[in-house]
């Protein structure tokens, strides 16, 4: 049996994987420190969570910040995951694909990095917009390859 | 180096490229109705987002329409990424594959046309229906195939 | 045509589908939980929804503890989604991959059983934490792999 629809080069699949792998890992990060963040403001979201002297509460501001960029992440990330899969079948230049494969996953760190630990909305904006357009690009590239 | 894993149809798989990329790009949209409706209510969700005049708030009705029909589509469109995907190894007829994939990339946009732009909840609820039933009809034919 | 990326045992990529196809199919049923919740309780999320004797409310216990749970699963399942396929690529023991798949598919039926049907902390709290782990391991494998 073979799978009959493409061709990837090994260098463009390897730097896929190895970013994607990397972007998922950054995501699973944002689970620990909306934990983090609960159990040190003692807010919690479910009664049966509550620790002694929490409470369970859906306004915290450093809570619901750390969950703003945990979603913003899902809207972001999570359609590269596919866009970037299929780009790699619209046979794009080895240069071109790695790069643009390293450069969502440096925005993606960054945009949390200005989001949840050091607020700045000008240098979180920029890095949302980067990885943004840049999976815009990708999509854009399989639509017109495929039509 | 080959892929061992099932045979996929060049034509099924341009078709599920093609329409996973256009339905990638409406989600993407999704996250440039939201901004617009931000700058146009004046609502933000970060302090430091807010412009002159405006303010944080987290129930704005215009604001949280577009991203409950943003949510949807994660909750739709994210997993049916992954169902169509695998569903191509399941050896489906070409015309029956394409269709479907045509059909979820239709309906999911006219839930967002009738969710967001011309809000009709009897639309709104076909049109997520008729994707939703076809994604779980891909997931058990998966199910079933790979038993 | 062939895809020539690495090569991937039939068995593993069985084993993926089917639990991937699961997964699938168990977060859908999210959305019917929610549907049925906000019927009985009466509680809708849009204007145009309300049916006779019913409210719009963005804070019902039963329908918001669904709506987390599906959240969750956002979070978990979606991300698991891609690292999963990726890990097969990493020529993982068969042994160990399919029941890394079982093992996934497994703790996160748990979860949902454990936060929606039976709430159960210290259940629920440990079902979370094996996919969690679980993923990460995959993702960790294929980040060395691909490095």
């Amino acid at each position: 049996m073979s799978l009959v629809f493409g061709q990837v080069e090994p260098a463009v699949f390897q730097a896929y994987a190895f970013w994607a792998a990397v972007l998922a890992l950054k995501m699973l990060v944002m689970s620990i420190l909306t934990g983090l963040q609960r159990g040190s403001k003692k807010v919690f979201s479910n009664p049966e969570d509550v620790k002694p002297g929490g409470t369970v509460a859906y306004n915290d501001p450093d809570v619901e910040r750390v969950r703003r960029a945990h979603r913003n992440d899902m809207e972001n990330i999570l359609p590269y995951f596919i866009v970037g899969f299929l780009y790699m079948f619209t046979s794009p230049s080895v240069f071109v694909a790695t790069n643009l494969f390293r450069l969502v996953a440096a925005v993606r760190i960054s945009h949390t990095v200005f989001h949840v630990l050091v607020p700045v909305h000008k240098f979180r904006g920029l890095s949302w917009a980067v990885g943004f357009f840049t999976t815009a690009f990708m999509a854009v590239r399989i639509v017109l390859h495929f039509l």
